[in-house]
């Protein structure tokens, strides 16, 4: 009997971030891509957060293993903890993305919980019932891929993330040709990045940074380089040792995962380095003939350049007439981290440069135009938007119904949401279970909405305990005590404490309620109506 | 005996906001705006910042005036707090400027602590030895004004917050022929708006704006629009007003400060609106025949668009086919709460359209070439920066000496810097307190630092109180109890919180020293090691 195909994206809708995503055929499953998601602003205390692992984990049995696009955290980050849980799983990717992964694992100790098998952007794979096409993308790292999943039911294509980049330095470029023959039958489902559909036009060339960082190192002619980048951009790396060769230059590193990129990228040919051209950090170098590049381009606190910025990094000391490039952009919800490490820059005496100053910078992935080629190119039968927030996956689907998709033609789904066709038609199934899990410190999914709540008021107001003795008959043994933190200071704040506890021994003096309740409320509306503030209130009710 | 000037800016110099300048010469000063600023999102639980006032408070008696340039609240949102302090003060301003103030000063109940003064920008204005010439500027508010100052050492150019708009849709140019006419001997000092001088070009005519909201009209015909802007730029009102009209169509309005600045407009003839246009948000008027104007472009929490979004906003509900314009920049540090209000909108099939979608907004300061342009206008001998954080005035004194000034020209202050100045030449003579001030509820000043790290640690890890019942010779003389909130949720942490209390009455029998000491540090140790998290622990010991 014929079966339907599943598609269960587990993470990356809805969010840019934790890019997984599950197909399901009878007893069989892959998976594509595992990532990871840096927490927002208002995630108070959190370090990383998860796709939610239980589905995929209740049905490892029927798991024919797990293809990775690229090797960007928010599709990789999250394989070592899914292998905690999970432990005899084949992981397929090309050779920097398997790199990355292997580093990972064996950090987390889990290593030997998968085997790494590597494919290319030439071959194809069979997993159980779906034959696996990847095909080359250009993106923001090299060895990235686009997947085409032929199954029974018809062809499945999932771009990866993807620019259209003719002119790419790194010299990859989508490969549409390989899509349109993989593709004879045409695809029933697009799983199409959305990253940038709220930027019109075409996403612009790596070549055109490649130019503008040649004339910057014209201009900086005598003093020092510093860039920040992010680390897995590797070609834009190329192309900076390119350019510290030709004029002259040696190339110091400084932060931990640019030094490992860079090492990995040299041992598997990514990165071609002419002998001599690195030296160490420490290496004294003349000003005139020495590029630092960092970590740092989103002002985050540890960061190498941001340890620059605040005069704390040990090697290097921020002065009068460097130039310092930003070539990455900001990630939303980093910019005052990185307005703020600007600042320091300049404060240093620094020529800092960024964008839109100049074009330093270009994103990886495609905008509105490149997504219409891509639309246009693939014509699937559905498209589902992915690899968005909300708006993202909407203005995709807009996009799609602007060309010659029809409205119930494009599926704007959430995290869980089952998907099912039978290569005819296509509908909803219910869910799976898809909230985000809290990773802070070494507690993995012990963080809930509960504590984050608390936490955001102990942010806003701080907090306030109450120590109060009572006797068997619920009267006052002693003294009350009340102290708070992150309330106000203790200057200002003795007399306010000191009324506060006169008017509880009143309330507990003449009040027959639960004594919990009564502190609880008294307090409350006492700091409420002398400060305008609701600290978190607690109560230690002692029965002496 | 020839005296010095002093200029000393209290606030708007390292910060986008409470820009305020102070004038001194001899034993006269006059104050140039009185702002507050809005809190970076890592000042937690502050609702606004204000200049320290200390310095003016005391000064108070040589006060001659305070000059407002504009109605924006970075301008004039501190006169209400600084009014709590000076009792009798005159303000001046144009007619706009000081109905925007005159509401607020009522609202504090602080109106009979001033004089207000009507000024417009064709008038002189005499202070003491300051001779204050108002000029028209276009900004993003009508009615704004730079200054030219004569005092006795020379003439300053305070531009105000300015744009260079040959076709603004409100007709106020920025008047650089007056601005010439009334520096006929040049200019000794220029403090120049800095807010874009990392914008390369010139900002976009505010007719842009209006030709694509035509286009928006025209494209949803049938459909109920719905559009959030600032409340103050009265302009872009009076071109939606006029549209709304042009397309059939009433215009209900929904937020506080919008049905406010309408209102005060109108009366002080800043708005024309036709008679019947505007009706009750409550009243039935079929979609295609409706316009509401709505606050909360910046995904305000409490804003009414974001009510709307969130589906709790008592008189409209957002539905499939509506069109939602976005007709306001993102401020910097509001990008994550206004992406989340536009995928809520998305998901409630809303058509919105946002920002670099189409033009519909642009900035209400001159970008590079515009500040260029008023910098070859005005050549003054020196020129300070204001109006920018640290970024934005290095860049814009860089830009001073790409044209003619020298290094020693170009002052980058801080807050609080005394610059001097005896007409030929200028230094710096220290500086007076200008911390920051954070009003928190009803609280003014009474939060400080301390407080702060305390609100960061509580929200990245929440706190862990241990009552300890000690007798008198520093024994347990009881069980201890250990709770916490926003560490870990309850259910996790019992196992956790158990061990933690088994810990520490180890510690307490084997240890001699200081009972709180070893009390936080055991806890500390213990929960670090066990979680990598670092609550804050908060000894509660009692004798008993």
């Amino acid at each position: 009997m014929a079966k339907n195909l599943k598609i269960i994206p587990l993470g990356g809708l809805g969010e840019i971030g934790k890019n997984m995503t599950l197909l399901e055929y009878g007893r069989n499953q892959i998976i594509i891509d595992c990532g990871v998601m840096f927490p927002e602003s208002d995630m108070y205390g959190i370090d990383l957060v998860l796709p939610q692992f239980d589905y995929a984990v209740e049905n490892q049995k029927t798991l024919r293993g797990i293809v990775l696009t690229h090797g960007h955290q928010d599709h990789i980050g999250g394989l070592a903890f899914l292998l905690q849980r999970i432990q005899n799983v084949t992981l397929y990717g090309t050779a920097l993305t398997l790199g990355m992964v292997e580093r990972q694992l064996e950090e987390a100790g889990v290593r030997d919980h998968a085997t790494l098998t590597l494919i290319d952007d030439k071959q194809t794979l069979n997993l159980g019932p779906f034959r696996i096409s990847p095909f080359a993308v250009a993106h923001s790292i090299p060895a990235a891929v686009g997947l085409v999943v032929d199954t029974p039911v018809g062809a499945i294509v999932h771009t990866g993330d993807y620019k259209l980049d003719e002119t790419p330095t790194g010299g990859r470029t989508t490969d549409l040709k390989r899509l349109r023959e993989l593709t004879p039958n045409g695809v029933l489902a697009m799983l199409g990045d959305s990253t940038n559909a709220d930027r019109p036009g075409r996403t612009p060339t790596e070549q055109l940074v490649a130019d503008t960082l040649d004339r910057l190192f014209a201009e900086a002619e005598g003093s020092r380089i510093i860039i920040a980048t992010f680390s897995s951009v590797l070609a834009r790396l190329q192309e900076i040792m390119r350019l510290a060769d030709k004029y002259g230059r040696k190339v110091a590193l400084t932060g931990r995962s640019l030094q490992q990129n860079v090492e990995l990228a040299r041992d598997l040919g990514y990165l071609s380095i002419p002998k001599g051209l690195i030296v160490d950090i420490k290496k004294h170098v003349p000003d005139g003939n020495l590029v630092i590049l960092s970590t740092g381009s989103q002002g985050e606190p540890r960061s190498a350049l941001n340890r620059m910025a605040k005069g704390e990094h040990r090697q290097i000391q921020v002065h009068d007439g460097d130039t310092i490039i930003i070539s990455g952009g900001t990630i939303p919800g980093n910019e005052e981290d990185v307005g703020r490490m600007l600042n320091n820059l300049f404060g240093r005496g620094a020529n800092v440069i960024y964008g839109p100053l100049a074009t330093v910078h270009v994103s990886g992935h495609g905008s509105r135009e490149d997504m219409r080629i891509m639309l246009e190119t693939v014509r699937p039968r559905f498209l589902i938007p992915v690899h968005g927030e909300l708006r993202h996956l909407h203005l995709h689907g807009r996009m799609a119904r602007e060309n010659d998709l029809s409205a119930e033609d494009v599926f704007i789904l959430h995290n869980g949401a089952t998907w099912v066709t039978d290569g005819q038609k296509a509908w909803l199934e219910g869910s799976i279970p898809a909230e985000d899990v809290y990773v802070d410190g070494s507690l993995v999914g012990e963080i809930n909405a509960l504590v984050m709540r608390d936490r955001e008021r102990l942010a806003q107001d701080g907090f306030v305990v109450a120590y109060v003795p009572l006797n068997k008959k619920r009267q006052l043994a002693g003294e009350p005590r009340i102290f708070s933190r992150g309330f106000l200071h203790m200057e200002a704040s003795q007399e306010l404490m000191d009324a506060a506890t006169a008017k509880l021994k009143r309330e507990l003096k003449r009040n027959g309620r639960n004594p919990h309740d009564a502190v609880r409320e008294t307090l409350q509306n006492f700091f409420y109506h002398q400060t305008h503030s609701r600290p978190v209130i607690l109560p230690n009710i002692v029965q002496v």
